[in-house]
């Protein structure tokens, strides 16, 4: 069966991103190296460390659907239609925008299990991702999230906006991780421990 | 010349304590292992991963002194006046303790900077360890920190005490991690990046 996978680049205390949404800190690493990895758009090619670029093509060819909240879709203007994994986003929000014209890739649902369920069916075989950090709170909580992938940054924010800023069942064992060294980031693959 | 390395174990969120200074879900992997890594007390063993014993044999011989702030100090009891690493420690207090019997090994500084000082000369050419949060972010802030080992364990707390929870001056850039795979640890040597 499909895994529902949160990933985000995270700071070594916890941070996602600074106080203003801001992530420079955070994403450099995605185009500091020297192999690129094309994405389904024009406007975004990684360019990382080989060990990283084996890593990311990998984890994108599993990728069939994206779950993404509601701030995520605003603050990138919902990636212009097109996300860069290419795939279809399911979107959670109360009170979908009446005129997104981008209706073939995008859903919106109103809660984390319709999402959930309404993205696993899109994935078909292949995995769900879950790219913002209050619905893979949401994810945990309901026991809907199965593997954590961490790109874990070397810098310390201080503040910011915690990926785990709300969890309400904590704490929450996790399994492994297998470990990718890549330059300027370590990626750490997770599976969240069921009981 | 030596250099002065803050080390801890810490959840993937950041945390090196619960909100009740428990280090039970942080502490687990020290005991797990199968291979024994003796500590200068009796009542400290660690039993842990072919890895790990290796990461932690190599990093112990290398310490010469620890810093330790006075709540760690004062909630281990201090350590019964001699800690697992068997080296000189330096308490960072306003206050020392009127009637703390074991001055061969034990010394209080009333700041970071002094105890710094005085942990150097003590390690001579060997490194300096900080074994407690609030001093390691005062000696980030006084430019006095040289490297941050952290022992990655995979939970999230949610919430807790967070290791870097009051950084004056953010954010702190890092290089590295070098990365050793324990058994559910994860060994990351950071150095903190000087401009």
């Amino acid at each position: 069966m499909n895994k529902v996978i949160a990933n985000m680049s995270m700071s070594l205390d916890g941070f996602i991103a600074d106080t203003a949404d801001g992530i420079d800190q955070l994403f450099g690493w995605m185009g500091s190296g020297d192999v690129e990895v094309p994405t389904a758009v024009d406007w975004a090619t990684f360019r990382v460390s080989p060990a990283s670029a084996d890593y990311m093509s990998e984890a994108m060819a599993g990728v069939g659907a994206l779950i993404a909240g509601r701030h995520l879709f605003d603050i990138t203007q919902g990636w212009g239609g097109t996300h860069p994994l290419g795939v279809p986003i399911i979107v959670v929000t109360h009170e979908p925008p009446a005129d997104w014209p981008h209706t073939e890739t995008f859903t919106f649902a109103d809660s984390v299990e319709t999402a959930v369920e309404l993205a696993r069916k899109a994935a078909g075989d292949k995995n769900v991702v879950v790219a913002s950090s209050k619905i893979a709170q949401q994810c945990l909580d309901a026991g809907l999230l199965d593997a954590i992938n961490v790109d874990l940054v070397p810098v310390l924010l201080g503040t910011g906006i915690r990926w785990f800023e709300n969890l309400a069942k904590a704490p929450v064992r996790l399994e492994g991780p297998a470990v990718v060294e890549g330059n300027g980031v370590t990626h750490l693959a997770y599976t969240v421990h069921k009981a």
